[in-house]
């Protein structure tokens, strides 16, 4: 049995060549929720629906998220309204006393539909809906996450990281922005000062999520800070890592992330932006997989390959690596 | 200055032909909001939604709500997400603590989005989408479908009858329901035992209503229980209604109503099923518009016109028998 913990585009990536080393139900990953957001009143839960999508087939692998083919009908509607109406784009939070209102699990990470500062396509509409329905009747996110993924043919053990609402919250010299506002609506570009995870302390590892730390974990080419990081704020949930076998797979290409802002986010927690950086982000790692152009020095044990994954064939690679290096530290 | 109390079918089809007889800048229209409901957490308002399509020249006339051309992609998707993962359709109220929780206005009407029970196109959902948004931002309804009117280029004065919650609950012997239910989902066909409008001793009429009530008032053939009723149903409706001029005009040929239930809910709150029982139900009334066939006596004048509306010509034969009403009463 092995663990993944995956962001939502690098682990993702990885998990399509996961059955080159690993057979599917012996897999399961432990998504995060830090991103997650409520956008017009839908609880949309990013990472775990690329997950979702990317066990049923229905990806859109050009973006790696979304389903592929999707129309965006009531999104473009969204901005014919806002500009007949007169009412301006851009993520806009919904009032602070809003923010700790009603269903729990979005405290901290609610935005207004108008203009909608996030593309949902018309087909991933209906899962936010249909989980914010089953939410509103009462089920945990574990319990709706489950019910989704097999109703879309999963065949991974797809687990939220919590129950509880943690909100990846940046604070920038402009103020402060959820991880959404900072990445969909303003590319990564502001200036990182910190990163807060907010609710994380008081947030508990969802059902299941302990146990699975039991087995063997590898952490995907995600973002140590803001797709990773969520998970490492919850209390319990690095003392877990310290206790079982954890191969980390290397998110950047010497001083270059593969994705995303993780060379920034990395700065702005003090860490260095490249592999080296990963020790000190993951220090209950027992192995590390890097690229093979890289000289990193851990210490501890290292495979190396070419761990830039373009394909599946890419991905098997990679998953074949960190199989050497689980075995070689078991 | 005239101002018409509408529902959402028989008043908005004789406002077609309002222009032979009353110039626009002079209408102002009053919409039932008993049956909005809160549906996936979007707040629906679906006579003020056929008012506005309808003046903003995008409405289905087959069906008399949603936009014309509309697709149903999302809709589409609600239901094949619930076969996948094994979730039931039709109406699923949210959890009865729920129902009190959150904004205001959707109290007792919330309905889970899980194999969606009404039918939302995909552009129609967006002025869901905004809708909800503006009042989450603290905006009352009132300022929402003005907003709405005016980016959809109404030329009347269109208001909901009230910002407070009032919902339209038809009690059976099989439980009660929401208007919404009883008439989307079971065709009308349960047993009426009582009508409830829950939360309108408690309701205040909108900004704007009471003065719009001062000008004449036209009760356009809506169903006089579910359509007018609840505004009836609001302290201080009646009373302005009794100090102003009224026409009424029957949603009745005969014993049969135009459109919708209206006769078997004329009979549950003990008010003939006709032309008649409009007596009762708008004592208020100073003048009757009725059908040529319709030998009805009120002991009030009353106006005999063809008052079948199949389409803009006669819906402006009913508004010139409206005028002539008018003219002789005021």
């Amino acid at each position: 049995m092995v663990t993944f913990l995956s962001g939502g585009t690098g682990t993702p990536k990885l998990l399509d060549g996961a059955a080159a080393a690993f057979s599917p139900d012996e897999v399961t990953v432990i998504a995060n929720t830090g991103d997650d957001i409520e956008l017009g009143g839908l609880f949309i839960s990013p990472d775990v629906d690329t997950l979702i999508f990317q066990g049923g087939g229905l990806l859109d692998r050009e973006r790696w998220w979304g389903i592929k083919g999707d129309t965006t009908r009531t999104h473009d509607a969204l901005y014919d309204i806002a500009n007949a109406v007169g009412l301006e784009g851009g993520p806009q939070y919904l009032p602070e006393e809003r923010q700790t209102e009603g269903r729990d699990i979005a405290r901290w990470r609610r935005f207004s539909g108008i203009a909608e500062f996030m593309e949902i396509g018309d087909r991933d509409r209906a899962v936010h809906v249909t989980r914010t329905s089953l939410l509103d009747r009462g089920e945990t996110l574990t319990e709706v996450t489950q019910r989704l993924a097999s109703g879309f043919g999963l065949t991974i053990d797809l687990l939220p990281m919590t129950n509880d609402p943690v909100a990846s919250l940046i604070h920038t010299p402009e103020g402060m922005m959820h991880f959404q506002e900072f990445w969909v609506a303003h590319g990564g570009e502001p200036t990182v000062e910190n990163v807060e995870f907010r609710g994380s302390s008081r947030a508990e590892p969802a059902p299941g999520v302990l146990d699975a730390l039991d087995d063997t974990v590898v952490i995907g080419p995600s973002n140590p800070v803001t797709s990773i990081g969520p998970m490492l704020s919850i209390p319990g949930f690095g003392a877990a890592l310290n206790d079982t076998t954890v191969v980390a797979v290397s998110p950047f290409l010497g001083d270059e992330a593969f994705s995303g802002p993780a060379g920034k986010l990395m700065q702005a927690v003090n860490a260095e932006p490249s592999t080296e950086g990963l020790a000190t982000a993951y220090p209950f790692a027992d192995a590390f997989v890097v690229d093979e152009g890289d000289d990193a020095e851990f210490g501890k044990p290292v495979e190396r390959t070419d761990i830039r994954i373009d394909d599946r064939r890419d991905a098997g690679r990679v998953c074949e690596a960190v199989a050497r290096a689980i075995e070689a530290v078991e």
